[in-house]
């Protein structure tokens, strides 16, 4: 028995977790623990178990992120697990997740970075508060490095639905294909219009799958260097979901390869958030909230 | 502000709930805040919001209903609410939850029967306890009376799979169409292999739709009286559940129509349970599980 007894549920733009601290390193659960605490119907529910504990207590971290926390110093590790209990890298609303849980328990101060350990290396966060179009508690996070296939390599298509639109690969470390849909080159149907019930179909297919991102252009000021959209995302694996952090950035790097302009606001199921790109990095910024104290009855 | 502060989630085979006592008719959520409580990714998560309150705190009771509960010296109410903020007038799988939950909280002797007001009308619970092949929490519930049309008199298909099976009209109080599949008479594939993500087909229409069950027969024992059957349930407004209290009533029903045999042992994807017929009711055999106290942070 490595379960929890008490967790806090949260979520960032919809994407929800249940997350507590294990500061020895003596609560790590089972991957079937995992999963029954994950279980929407027979356990508590969630997208993910965040696991906030120190670096040296976390299992299958490589070397070099090991070295990197100790470098830098870091004091806290999220060891995210899926709810399937596997382990994941990265998640990138499970970030600001993580900092609003650490700032309530007294981990991580307000007023400073917070400088988070992740399997996908050392991940630094701002705390910016309340922000207008975004919510209360507001982070950003620099999501790190990308690269990006040629513009519209791919063919996206929906079993199901008429039409086709092209598609651009972006590596995040995850793979994910962005179909750019109501525009001249897309016979997809409208966002609003599209059935993600089942996996989108990309060709030439990808060995591993990949993420699908449909995306809208809604405005764009090129004086002001900032765009809008909106955009939905069939997780691999998962089926659709209300927000995808990686697949935010996937979108913004897109739109910038087609447009030239840096900075995307972008309207998903479960939100709102900004992305903003350079050559080296994503930095994605959106909300997080703390929604319940959660202790197990056995 | 008339959220409950404190909850418990609890399940009936895999049918979950949040569930809190309100002893003096203060706490009665709108179907906004039901809504946000029961949203699964912004909220705690739930397929029902029950308030457990006396019978005059509670609203669109018949004067019927208010009158069994006056001559039954009824104590307690089972205030339910949908995930969409609907009222709802009976949950099988929610009444042996709330039993379990008032035994917990102290409202409900488990060596009584439990008297338990619904919008239907006053629900009788058994508990009995741990139940080889139910669970360690079982609770027996009489659904009082049914009714059923002419058997096979409808014709059930998937949209985009092929073939159909004859349908038999159940009223629960709601509507029910049952599908014998796997023998001579359908040619849809096997249970297993059925895509119940698209609502089924029932040709003649019901006037306000349906819940559609699909049922194999897996053993037969008429000397004993008893059948095993597995049922998957299609549920109107809400899509592929893992049990539905009425569903495996109006399953039963069918099937003792067809067979001949009274006490049915079912499988469904949250569990197994069983259900007893004669010509004037149906009683419900199935397992409860109290999760965890949820507590909201703001």
């Amino acid at each position: 028995m490595t379960k929890p007894n008490t967790m806090i549920k949260a979520h960032g733009t919809g994407n929800d977790f249940l997350i507590y601290c294990d500061a020895d390193g003596s609560v790590n659960p089972t991957p079937r623990e995992v999963r029954e605490l994950c279980d929407r119907h027979f356990g508590l529910g969630a997208d993910g178990l965040i696991r906030v504990t120190k670096p040296q207590f976390v299992d299958q971290v490589s070397t070099e992120v090991a070295d990197e926390c100790g470098a830098k110093g870091v004091q806290w590790f999220m060891d995210y697990r899926n709810a399937d209990g596997s382990l994941a890298e990265m998640c990138g609303n499970g970030t600001r997740a993580t900092a609003l849980f650490a700032q309530h328990e007294g981990l991580a101060d307000a007023d400073q970075p917070f400088m988070l350990g992740t399997r996908a290396g050392v991940k630094m966060l701002s705390s910016l508060g309340a922000q207008p179009g975004l919510g209360q508690h507001v982070f950003r996070v620099d999501m790190g490095g990308w690269s990006m296939g040629e513009l519209y390599a791919y063919t996206v298509s929906i079993p199901g639905q008429p039409g086709q639109a092209p598609g651009t690969f972006v590596d995040m470390g995850n793979p994910h294909v962005v179909a750019v849909i109501e525009d001249a080159q897309s016979t997809l149907p409208v966002i609003d219009d599209l059935d993600l019930t089942h996996a989108p179909k990309v060709e030439p297919q990808l060995d591993h799958g990949q993420n699908v991102e449909f995306v809208r252009i809604d405005d764009m000021d090129e004086r002001a260097d900032q765009g809008e959209a909106t955009m939905r995302v069939y997780e691999r694996g998962c089926g659709e979901t209300l927000s995808c952090g990686t697949g935010l950035c996937a979108t913004a790097i897109t739109l910038r390869a087609r447009t030239g302009i840096n900075h995307w606001r972008i309207t998903v199921a479960g939100g709102i958030l900004d992305v903003a790109v350079t050559d080296n990095d994503v930095q994605l910024t959106g909300n997080a909230e703390l929604v319940a104290t959660v202790t197990l009855m056995h």
